[in-house]
């Protein structure tokens, strides 16, 4: 007898005869002998809906935090309930649980908290009466008893965080892609799916705007060693494991060649090179809720020094401002920004054991005559920034001769 | 400084902008300088919606209660949510409860829970720090954190009952009439708001049908002793408050004269007179979940009983067929039934000191030509029985004679 943990997403519970199908799925899981916990979103729509509510209230106003939170939070518990009725017309067991009722305690940060523990007993002690336990992904409660919710997208990490809370065999995430591809088979003709990915290249991977995954939930899953099942809601294939690298037979050089083109560029140049400058860009930066992610810093020959960096490019106009702020205080000769770029990069385990993958990537960028603009590099990881119009044919350039040919050589 | 529990129904909180009125109406009895607890149901309309999904979910299966519960409990939760934000966005402190939050602790009878206690202290600490407290209605949580509701209407029982716990001055019951009146102004002409009541008054007036208050939140103000102000959403007038029998100054001898179309009559004729009739015909009714009101039992000269009795409308045919049953164990004649039926009652704290106030009743509707079929009395109320279609002008004949002429006289 397993534990699973089955994780369905919006589209999956987005109407009355879509949540019958879900449980279908999870009652046709525990007659295989398993013990079943099912993790649900909002109904598709539901949360864009209730976030239309508080608008109307709020206008331009920012909605209290603690408040939107116990308002949104009623789209999960209405998944919750609805799907535990169905599960209980197929003659089987269940009983919903919201995030307080689950035990899922976190930090007080409304609208993005962070989960602090769980206590599983009560889903345990379900569990082992028989029953399928129905929780609501992406919500919380903090130490006063308050509603949080994780922030968008949160119910990944919901469901990896309560698999390793209850030390499940499994945590299936259903998805209406079968799998995690090497490349977007829409724009890679040759794309395949991966049967078996590391956690850390699968962070690389989500991080980088692969969007399978949340990257906070890859991050559980990898501390808490929780194996991970990607699949599709339509079939019953296999998808895509994700396990400890030393679980990874095959260890592909390149296992992935993603995209993300929702990122800008900002470039401070000609600062007078002393140290403090970085600190004094980043800290205001931050401070505005800017997430910073490439940082490259080069120094000219005059004794001055350029920063470029990039942000997401919702918080592009305000990132700019900072920055025009900022370079006139250090006597910075330029400011400038651009929005029309892409970070096109590569991953994979292997690119820790083969010197000279990066050579090949910018020989490949070469050949296509694309530009690189920044260069960043992680331990598994090659990202380069070029214009946007060049995304796609970087991406089907890099995995022909990067993937398909390493396959097939 | 008074403390204040203000309670806004379905209507009054239907849309966004209803939601900023009520806002401001809190708002205002706060700067004035007092405590305020506020308690609102769901937004009109939103239960009705919650029950459709889960009618659409189980189509003629009945919805496991616990379920139903915790899918019917979002529609508080979403206007308490969007309340606070309304009451914040006006530049003061408040903070929304669900029923788990506010301490509101039931028995586990999902769809119909009883309250337990309050544990009060939460809210209190807070009206301490100067907010206002946005409570959610009609739900509470029972042992084992469960979400249960109080059953239709449960919001008015939810704002008595936290009034009672925090000693509040006053519970307000805000509704689209403006107070309590001697009769239903569209009958009766001349029937005027009453200035105050008496608990035992509004008692029978509430079960008897009208439909200011709910029957449970009259009974636990009268418990605990809670002054209740009925009002008007709308102005700013006195409305009727309820209060010990001791505060009502004006002892009518009849204050309201009320009618109750909502139930059906059911008469089983010629049983042999035995012991035991009565158990044998009424347990399975309440085994059935029926509710029985007036019962009366003629005894015939031939040794016969006949027993009649009503019921809600709602459950008559079922009622009959169990009645149909025990009948032939009985060995009845006849078993027969009416639900085109009216209940019209006198309801007044001065008919415990008058004696004759029966007989005028059945004079006036003599004089009007009309049928008694049943009588029930108590303390301070006398029903009767008689056909559907003679209801108004019954109505209105006993409030020109009992209420009007005695007012007058």
């Amino acid at each position: 007898m397993a534990l699973i943990v089955q994780k369905f997403g919006g589209t999956s519970v987005g109407d009355i005869e879509r949540i019958r199908n879900v449980a279908r799925r999870v009652v046709a899981t525990k007659e295989e002998g398993n013990q079943v916990v099912v993790c649900v979103s909002a109904m598709a729509g539901e949360t864009n809906n209730l976030d239309a509510l508080a608008r109307e209230m709020c206008g331009e106003a920012h909605p209290e935090p603690r408040e939107f939170d116990a308002l949104v939070s009623t789209g999960e518990q209405k998944t919750i309930a609805l799907l535990a009725m169905a599960i209980k017309l197929l003659g089987h067991e269940a009983r919903s649980f919201t995030g307080a009722q689950m035990g899922m305690k976190t930090d007080s940060s409304h609208t993005r908290a962070r989960i602090q523990s769980i206590d599983s007993e009560g889903l345990r002690s379900h569990l082992d009466r028989g029953s399928i336990c129905v929780i609501a992904g992406f919500q919380g409660v903090d130490s006063e008893g308050s509603i949080t919710t994780l922030g968008r997208g949160g119910s990944d990490t919901s469901a990896v965080a309560v698999a390793a809370a209850l030390e499940a065999d499994v945590c299936e995430i259903y998805t209406d892609v079968d799998g995690v591809y090497t490349a977007d088979p829409r724009v890679a003709e040759h794309a395949r799916k991966l049967d078996r990915i590391s956690f850390e290249e699968m962070l690389e991977l989500a991080s980088l705007g692969a969007k399978v995954l949340q990257t906070r939930s890859v991050k559980f899953a990898m501390r808490y060693g929780v194996p991970i099942h990607v699949r599709s809601s339509f079939g019953s294939d296999e998808g895509t494991w994700m396990v400890p690298e030393e679980d990874v037979m095959e260890r592909l050089v390149v296992s992935g060649v993603t995209c993300n083109v929702n990122e800008a560029k900002i470039r401070v140049s000609n600062v007078p090179d002393q140290p403090g400058i970085a600190v004094r860009l980043f800290t205001p930066l931050g401070e505005a809720g800017i997430v910073v992610d490439m940082i490259v810093q080069n120094f000219a020959s005059d004794g001055t020094t350029d920063m470029t960096f990039t942000v997401p490019r919702s918080d592009f106009s305000r990132a700019l401002d900072i920055a025009m702020k900022v370079g006139e205080e250090l006597q910075s000769a330029l400011v400038e920004g651009d929005d029309a770029i892409a970070k096109v990069s590569i991953v994979g385990l292997g690119m820790k054991d083969h010197a000279g993958v990066a050579t090949k990537m910018f020989q490949v960028l070469a050949d296509e005559n694309i530009n690189i603009q920044m260069i960043g590099t992680s331990e598994i990881k090659i990202s380069v920034v070029i214009e946007e119009d060049s995304a796609d044919a970087a991406v089907r350039a890099l995995h022909a001769a990067l993937v398909d040919d390493a396959a097939s050589g």
